[in-house]
C-alpha cells in the first residue's frame, strides 16, 4: 500500500474540485492545496466545496488539506495543477520545496502570462522538471458533469507512457474514462486553442450569426487547431480524437463556458476592459489568443479565426468588420 | 436571357422553401411543384408558405407554382428535389415527362426506402440519369436560419464543374454561400449518416448522458462517417469540411432536429412505433440506418455508432445496454 504513488491536486476551483473526486473514487489519501482557509475549513466540517461542485460529497478521512502549498507538495509525488493559468506564476513563487523528484500533470487550460508558454514548457524551462516528468489531463470535460456523474473521457498524455497509465488508473471510474497518450504538446496547445474558437464562437453569437454559421466555424477551427499544432509539434496525431475535437466541441457549444460568454459580450458591443469587469474571472483564452497570435507570427500557418480574435480583442478592431471579413475566409 | 437555365424546385416542405427563397435572388422565374393545392393558393394570394417558413415572403411575378410535377419538370432545366426521401418515389413514379437532357441536384438527405439507394444513385439506376447530370446540395443549413437570411454556407457537388457552378451561382448571396465539390457521393452520404449519428446523440441524451459524452460521441461519430465512406467511394477528402463535419454538427447538436428528437424519445422510454406516433413524419435517419447497416455489412468499415442505432431501431434492444455498450468502445 505504501508503495502506491501519492497525489496531490493544486487548486480550489472547480476543475480541481472535480478532479480530487475523481481520485477519491480511487486513491486513500488526497493531498489537496487550496488558498481559501474559509473553503477548507468548510470543506473539513460540512464535507463538500463551499464555493464550486457544492454537491459532491467529499469523505474527510480521504483528504489532506492545506492551504500552504509547500506541505501539500511535500507530501505527494504525483501533483495535479488544476488553476487559472494567471495564477500559476504566483503560486509557484512561494515554492521553497524542490520540484525535483516530482511527476507534474497540468489540468490547466491555457497559457502562462508571464512566460507565454504552456504549462507544460513553463515548468521544463522555470523550473527543470525533466520533459518525462511532465503530462496533460485533458478533456473534453465539463467540471459540472463529473459532479452528477456523468460518463466523462479524459486524455492523459505523457511521454512517459507508465506515468500517464499511472495516473489514467487513479481517475478512472464508473463515470470516468481515461485514454492516454503521447502527445503532450498537441493536446495542451489543442486545450488551449479551444478557448480561443469559443471566444470566437461566442462573438459571432453575439453579432446575431446562427447555428449554421457556427457549425461551418467549428469546422474551420478544427482544421486551424490542425495546421497551428503541427507547426508547433509536428507527429502523426488524428485531430478528430476526442481530447482535440471532442474538447473543442464541448467547449464551442457551451453556453455556460467562460470564454464563450466573453466573446458573447464582445459580440454585443462590450468593450474588452468592461466585458472582463462584467465577469468575475478574466477568460483564459483571453491570455491564448496573444500567446498564440504571437507564436504563430513565426511559425506561419494559417490561422484566421485566431487572427481575427487577436484583431478584436488586441487591436480594437471593429467585431462587426472583422467576423464579416472573417467568414469570408471560411469554407 | 433566354439562355440562362431554368430552375425547377420539387417540394413544399421547409427546406424547399428556403431553396426557392435563395434562388428568388439572382433567378427571374422559379419552377415550383408541390404537392399541396392549398399551399399553392394561398401562396398566390398570400404571398408566403402557409405552412413551412411562412416569414418569408414572396415575389408571385417570380413563382411559377404548380402541383403537376410533369408540368413544372418540363418547364426546366435544373431540376432541385427537396422533399422527403419516403416520399420520392411516390412522385417519380407519376412522372410522364422524360428526365432525359434534365440536370438533377437533390438536396434531400436520405435513402430512398424502396431501392436503399442514396438519391442520386437512385435516379441513376432507374432513371437512367447519368452520373455528370447529377449533383447534391448539402449545409450544414438549417433552413429556418435561411429564412432569417442568417449568414450559411452550402456545399454544391457535382462531377461536372461547370454545372456546380451554375447552381452555385444561383443559390449564392449576400446570406449563401456556396462552395463547389466533386465529392457527389461522399456529400450524399455524409447527408445521410449525419442524421444517424443525430438519432445517436438524441438517445444518449434521452438516457441522461451529457454534454462531455456528446462531444466524444460526434468525435467517434466524424471518424466513423469518414471509414464509411471511404469504404462506400474512395477519393482525396477532408473530412472536417464543412459538407461533412459541419453538416453533422449543426444536426447532432440542434435541439431542433428531427432526427435528434426521434432519438430523444427512443432514449426516454418510448418504442420505436410510438416515437413514431407522436411525430408528424418518420425521421429520415430511422431508413438511413437500416440502408447503412446493410450497405456496411459488405463493405466492413467499423461503425459501432450505425450498429448500436441498427440494434436499437430495427433490433428491439434495450437502449440503455447498447448505449452504455457503444460507451465502452468509444475512445
Amino acid at each position: 500500500m505504501d508503495k502506491s504513488p501519492k497525489f496531490a491536486v493544486i487548486g480550489g476551483g472547480s476543475w480541481a474540485t472535480a478532479i480530487v473526486k475523481m481520485l477519491s473514487e480511487n486513491v486513500d489519501t488526497i493531498y489537496w492545496y487550496m488558498r481559501s482557509t474559509y473553503a477548507i475549513e468548510h470543506i473539513k466540517r460540512q464535507e463538500h466545496n463551499p464555493n464550486y461542485l457544492s454537491s459532491v460529497e467529499f469523505d474527510n478521512d480521504q483528504l489532506e488539506l492545506s492551504n500552504d502549498i509547500n506541505k501539500t507538495i511535500a507530501a505527494a509525488d504525483y501533483l495535479i495543477f488544476a488553476i487559472p493559468s494567471a495564477f500559476l506564476k504566483r503560486e509557484l513563487d512561494a515554492l521553497t520545496v524542490s520540484l525535483e523528484d516530482k511527476i507534474i500533470f497540468s489540468a490547466i487550460k491555457g497559457i502562462v502570462p508571464e512566460s507565454s508558454l504552456i504549462v507544460g514548457e513553463h515548468f521544463e524551462e522555470f523550473h527543470h522538471v525533466p520533459a518525462d516528468n511532465i503530462g496533460v489531463i485533458t478533456g473534453p470535460c465539463h467540471a459540472e458533469e463529473v459532479a452528477l456523474e456523468r460518463l466523462s473521457y479524459l486524455t492523459i498524455a505523457c511521454t512517459d507512457e507508465e506515468k500517464a497509465k499511472i495516473v489514467a488508473k487513479n481517475l478512472d471510474s464508473e463515470y470516468i474514462k481515461c485514454k492516454i497518450s503521447d502527445d503532450v504538446t498537441g493536446t495542451e496547445y489543442a486545450a488551449m486553442l479551444k478557448n480561443i474558437y469559443a471566444i470566437a464562437a461566442g462573438i459571432a453569437h453575439g453579432l446575431g450569426y446562427g447555428d449554421n454559421f457556427q457549425s461551418v466555424l467549428m469546422s474551420n477551427a478544427i482544421k486551424e487547431m490542425k495546421r497551428f499544432i503541427k507547426k508547433v509539434h509536428k507527429m502523426k496525431r488524428n485531430i478528430n480524437d476526442s481530447a482535440y475535437l471532442g474538447d473543442l466541441l464541448v467547449t464551442g457549444y457551451s453556453v455556460f463556458s467562460r470564454n464563450r460568454m466573453f466573446g458573447n459580450m464582445i459580440g454585443k458591443g462590450y468593450t474588452v476592459k468592461s466585458a472582463q469587469m462584467e465577469m468575475s474571472m478574466i477568460a483564459e483564452g483571453y491570455y491564448a489568443t496573444e500567446s498564440a497570435y504571437k507564436i504563430n507570427k513565426d511559425k506561419g500557418a494559417k490561422t484566421p479565426i485566431i487572427n481575427a480574435v487577436y484583431g478584436i480583442l488586441y487591436e480594437g478592431k471593429n467585431p462587426k468588420k472583422v467576423i464579416k471579413k472573417l467568414a469570408e475566409k471560411l469554407t
